[in-house]
């Protein structure tokens, strides 16, 4: 319920809804400091599990172990459902084992299965032994599906109702069921054999009279899951469809779960998350990780770029004959390579993201190519006008004006057809796009900006 | 319901899960071709309104407008909701207005002011006219608050219970109602001055016996959205708290409407998109858009980009004597560039995103600065070395490779602190800084790139 303290978490009319209150965090802090475990635990009590984990992830690592040590058997399992990965083995290992055990006895099974899948061994196997054996078998044979499949997504909690059924059976059932899950939104109808033929919102269950078979009021849209679908084509078909529940089955066709749509909105947010960041060349990692961590992470990327810029600088270096005459060729020559970087990674973008929406598919591609190139060619064009005029009129050249001109229009073009090509190419030989486009797109930009320019100013200028 | 031909949509087992079935396109785009009106409504049965919509986008607007005419009454309202801005226009204009008129009848209010709020005056009008009374003074009141409000966000359909009413009045309530919404998931209790007090599942009401009261048995996680809030705070409440429906109230705190999770899912997958296609420097857009709509959408940021890549220009210019000695700089001060840009971008994504995911506030923000310069600091120390033995080698002067080597080891500190600062500093101005933090940090990489390495060159060269 709300109190009236969670109502000073948030100032609605700010920008800043939902942060994370300065002054609580401060107060908290200083709680912790002083070692006032009362003060604490009050100061902590309106606080949403999920907001505790952000705390607990802002704050210094050893506030962080003060903190829990102090707040002790207060933790409670969500908490660490909520958690960034890089710190909850941290969190874990500081826990006592039975704390541990109080925590993580409270989360559904989806819940554990979630937290114990980015675990080490020996931690995985501490909070097996301290399930009760009926959750433990559950947890294991969810474990037992691939990893980022609809098998580990799914809870395994179902309400199902034979296809002959009534609303009054249905509801008469459910009345008399002490295991219902904690949330559920349709009644799935199945055959004999288990195969699910239909969902009944409970909505509809509710404004319906008790004679109304189950079957006449089955809703429109029903997606049935295959239990080794990758969860980020769950995640996909619960945004299309936009689906509340939906039902997982086996290789038979047999029920064996249901995936709700928090879970899916959550994977939603996890696949975003992962291609802006590796987008941007970020490939893993939060602001939670220790700063090595961040280092090696980083460095691959970084490594992937310095052979692209020597390659780069290898084509400049065939024309170090041309640049010692003319100077000015080295003063403008990243300017044109800059520009068909920039333009190349505004296609790439456009693409990997159409890719990953389906919007970009074998009916379109070459419509979606020759367009881009297109929008290269007259925005090149512009730019050819305006980099001629600089050109001429800062170093009083009018070849060099038309030699960057040219380049320009050049790569920009080039940048168009190398934005929507290569994402796709690398769709079709099953890399994610969203990785390795960059790299390869600015360095055909690099190299044809550079080679480009030189290339023609070696042949005019000299 | 699920039909066979559903199954033959999708094939889960591939990597194109979901992807629209290139062979029914091309059946879809014949039978169009010959005039089939019968063939190509049998085609198009089985499809959901979001794959029509998607399908709508992929043709070419001459197959669109020949498919939409002979699809004709079967226009279904969903397909309108579903379909990307950019031809959303164009579609509506090619209807004929009874069979808008029909269209837009079937859908809720909330899903008709999703539609109308991107059209412009005269078709708004023209729809609005189309619909009964009671749904357009809806409709128009909804379109009343600001654009991206919750207010617009939400359904005016809420069921709600005082809050005194034990599960078997709420049940007998909802059974003797025949204007239950199509889609809901909580009952609302109300205090007698209309102020949600708490949200009760459908599954606890179906799992509780009739005598107990609904205070008994709301959700522990309760949050109420403010009509004003931003629908990107919205999104944000119900990810971080695992919303599934949530109460909005009007100034006074009184009940106007719900927000539903499928509402707020779209809404992240929009913020996202805006997000990762702002990062790269396309503001807008859609693959749908017109060539000469998409040259103007990446101009401005190309422009931002060439002013940004003549200031760099103009550093390098500084040091023309320089390089007209050693010609080699030339080669090599793209590198330095390039790899202050590339660090500086994985930085500001990070930062952008945990702005975003206020996972970077102000309890932690010095801690982040001084981790992101760290860590460019040591890439900078092992790049430097990297560097240093390439110089020496490539072109024979170890003072060469000591300057590379200096130059990346500053510039890759300040991407690291560039790439922290400037986002953090953008949010608190009030300017997205997922918009204009790339063009900011790779300017100052590049002009300390070239400045730190030309300039060391020069003093330690000459």
């Amino acid at each position: 319920m709300v109190t009236d303290d969670d109502m000073t978490l948030v100032d609605p009319g700010s920008d800043d809804a939902y942060d994370l209150d300065r002054k609580r965090v401060a107060q908290i802090l200083a709680a912790v400091d002083s070692g006032r475990q009362d003060l604490l635990t009050e100061l902590m009590e309106p606080l949403h599990a999920a907001d505790i984990a952000d705390l607990l992830e802002q704050i210094s690592s050893a506030d962080r172990a003060q903190l829990i040590q102090l707040y002790g058997r207060e933790f409670d399992g969500e908490i660490l459902s909520e958690l960034d990965e890089a710190i909850r083995e941290d969190v874990i290992a500081l826990l006592n084992p039975q704390v541990l055990a109080e925590a993580v006895r409270d989360l559904e099974s989806d819940d554990v299965v979630d937290l114990l899948e980015d675990l080490e061994e020996p931690q995985q196997a501490a909070i097996l032994e301290t399930l009760e054996d009926a959750d433990r078998v559950a947890v294991e044979q969810s474990l037992s599906y691939p990893e980022s499949s609809a098998g580990r997504l799914m809870q395994r909690e179902v309400v199902m109702a034979p296809e002959h059924w009534t609303v009054g059976q249905a509801i008469d059932f459910m009345r008399e069921s002490d295991s219902l899950p904690d949330q559920f939104y349709h009644v799935v109808l199945v055959d004999p054999r288990l195969h699910p033929i239909g969902n009944v919102t409970l909505g509809r269950i509710m404004g319906a009279k008790r004679h109304v078979p189950l079957a006449e009021i089955v809703e429109d849209t029903f997606q049935i899951i295959p239990v080794e679908q990758d969860e980020e084509d769950v995640a996909y078909a619960f945004n299309q469809y936009h689906l509340i529940s939906a039902p997982v089955v086996d290789d038979e066709g047999r029920l064996v779960g249901v995936i709700t749509i928090d879970d899916a909105m959550t994977v939603l947010d996890e696949e975003h998350e992962e291609d802006i960041l590796r987008l941007a060349g970020v490939s893993d990692g939060s602001l939670a990780d220790r700063v090595w961590t961040t280092t090696k992470q980083r460095f691959p990327w970084l490594a992937v770029n310095l052979a692209t810029a020597v390659l780069a600088s290898l084509v400049i270096a065939q024309f170090e004959a041309t640049i010692a005459q003319f100077v000015a060729l080295a003063v403008l020559m990243p300017i044109v390579a800059s520009m068909g970087g920039n333009a190349g990674t505004q296609t790439l973008t456009v693409a990997v993201r159409a890719l990953a929406t389906r919007d970009l598919t074998g009916s379109n591609v070459w419509r979606v190519i020759r367009r881009e190139v297109l929008v290269g060619l007259l925005n090149g064009l512009a730019f050819a006008v305006i980099m001629g005029i600089v050109g001429v009129m800062w170093f009083g050249s009018p070849m060099l004006g038309v030699v960057i001109a040219v380049a320009m229009v050049i790569n920009l073009v080039v940048a168009g057809l190398a934005g929507t090509a290569v994402p796709i190419i690398l769709e079709k030989t099953g890399v994610d796009p969203a990785l390795a486009s960059g790299a390869f797109v600015t360095t055909v930009t690099d190299i044809v900006g550079f080679f480009a320019f030189l290339g023609l100013a070696g042949a005019v200028l000299l």
